[in-house]
């Protein structure tokens, strides 16, 4: 099921400036019995994400009705919500008077094997390096052919997740996730600055950590102090958190860690 | 008009990685008398864009049937071909039997005002700096935020177009087009391996170039460079060439190379 401004079984402009250029941002959020998972941070990265690009954010209120529309139909699914700067010709430049165009798709739940919960994941090291633009970094927008190329190096299942460093040799984050480490005692997570998208669960355990007066170092990493680390995190919306298990040859036991962040992440669960 | 896969009249699916993640290549092209301008160095570039993101290029004879249909339609229009990597779920990884898309949109002959090639065009700096990806340079992509970002930096229809330059203050290109200076009598343009875009139009003036053995350098030139340049160029598929005839203070004349490279770049010009 997909609405476009609200309205069922229509289908996107080809004129659309998402599609003609990436011009606009998403976001991917779970629903649990029909309500959206931590509405508030999502509707509030949404907004801060269209005002990053200069697009006027979409109404909670609105945005809000049609996500339970959907959650009537799938209580359980995944909702996909694409904001884009709207309609225009051909060139670059948008059009004054443009609407933005958002567009809900509802999705599956995920599909990932238990044992990744249980056992932690293992991930791999990507090739792809991503670029650094201060301008764009950070947002979840539609510009996103370096996740793609990166995703497509490999195949086999067996790797959750590929871990992307920047052309500097920086850790960057997963190439659907964010990266926590646990360096000397300390949380740390990359500085996402210069490339990366700071994603919800990245904002809600950093949010956890401060509130307990405890922090998280928001630093660079490279790859040597990555595999130093005593234990290693991954995190969305749709994964929760995982533990990194094995990076190459590299293992890391579960800690105490894990459990932590876990609760972190779920804890003040608002529903809309 | 439209199509999309040969059939007129359907939308694009609010799945396809166009539109998810700026996952495709895309075209524009000029019409004359229902032909596509530069139709082999055009198909050439698709193809090789496609084959840059590994996506499957279009059947030339194919598209370029679908072509003749729009330009029955609008002899002197101008098209955009997009082709992405199809439809797929929310995640980065493709699906692995996807077919791609191919969008082709019909849309008004370029109206740029006459004096812009009689008079030459002024032209303004942008702000924003190019990220560099060698992976993605070169490919006219569907991730164009970055255009799109430098393009709103300015309204005032006086400015033709915006010079970018990359992080490291390298010149690179214009928004929507690509640049030739005149330096020590040399025609240069700015090497494209770390980010830009390559066009068909520099192309098309690096081949005439080389065919009369006096070539052009391709290397990195930076923005004081460009001011002490003797000539300025701009160049693309729907513009042709103009010449930069003010950038801040810096006042250029035309010189004998305008109507050279205006030569240079309409010779041979086949039809399909």
């Amino acid at each position: 099921m997909i609405l476009i401004n609200g309205e069922a079984g229509i289908a996107p402009s080809a004129s659309d400036r998402g599609l003609q250029f990436g011009d606009g941002v998403f976001r991917t959020l779970r629903l649990f019995e029909g309500q959206p998972l931590w509405w508030a941070d999502h509707y509030e990265k949404l907004t801060f994400d269209c005002r990053a690009l200069a697009i006027e954010p979409p109404d909670g209120k609105q945005l809000l009705a049609e996500i339970h529309r959907l959650g009537a139909v799938s209580p359980d699914g995944v909702v996909k919500i694409i904001v884009t700067r709207g309609e225009s010709g051909r060139g670059y430049r948008p059009e004054p008077d443009a609407a933005p165009t958002r567009i809900l798709i509802l999705g599956a739940p995920p599909a990932w094997p238990e044992r990744f919960h249980s056992e932690g994941v293992r991930v791999r090291l990507c090739e792809l390096r991503l670029a650094a633009q201060p301008r764009l970094a950070g947002v979840k927008h539609l510009n996103r052919l370096e996740n793609v190329l990166a995703r497509m190096e490999w195949d086999d299942p067996e790797f959750a997740e590929g871990i992307l460093l920047d052309r500097a040799g920086r850790v960057v984050e997963g190439v659907m996730s964010n990266l926590f480490a646990v360096l000397a005692g300390r949380l740390v997570t990359p500085d996402l600055r210069r490339c990366g998208v700071a994603g919800v669960a990245r904002e809600r355990l950093l949010r956890a950590a401060a509130k307990r007066g405890t922090g998280v170092d928001v630093r660079d990493m490279d790859l040597q102090e990555l595999l130093s680390a005593e234990a290693l995190f991954l995190c969305n919306s749709l994964i929760g958190v995982w533990r990194v298990a094995r990076l190459g040859e590299r293992l890391w036991p579960e800690t105490k860690h894990y459990r932590m962040l876990l609760s972190w992440l779920h804890e003040h669960e608002e529903m809309a």
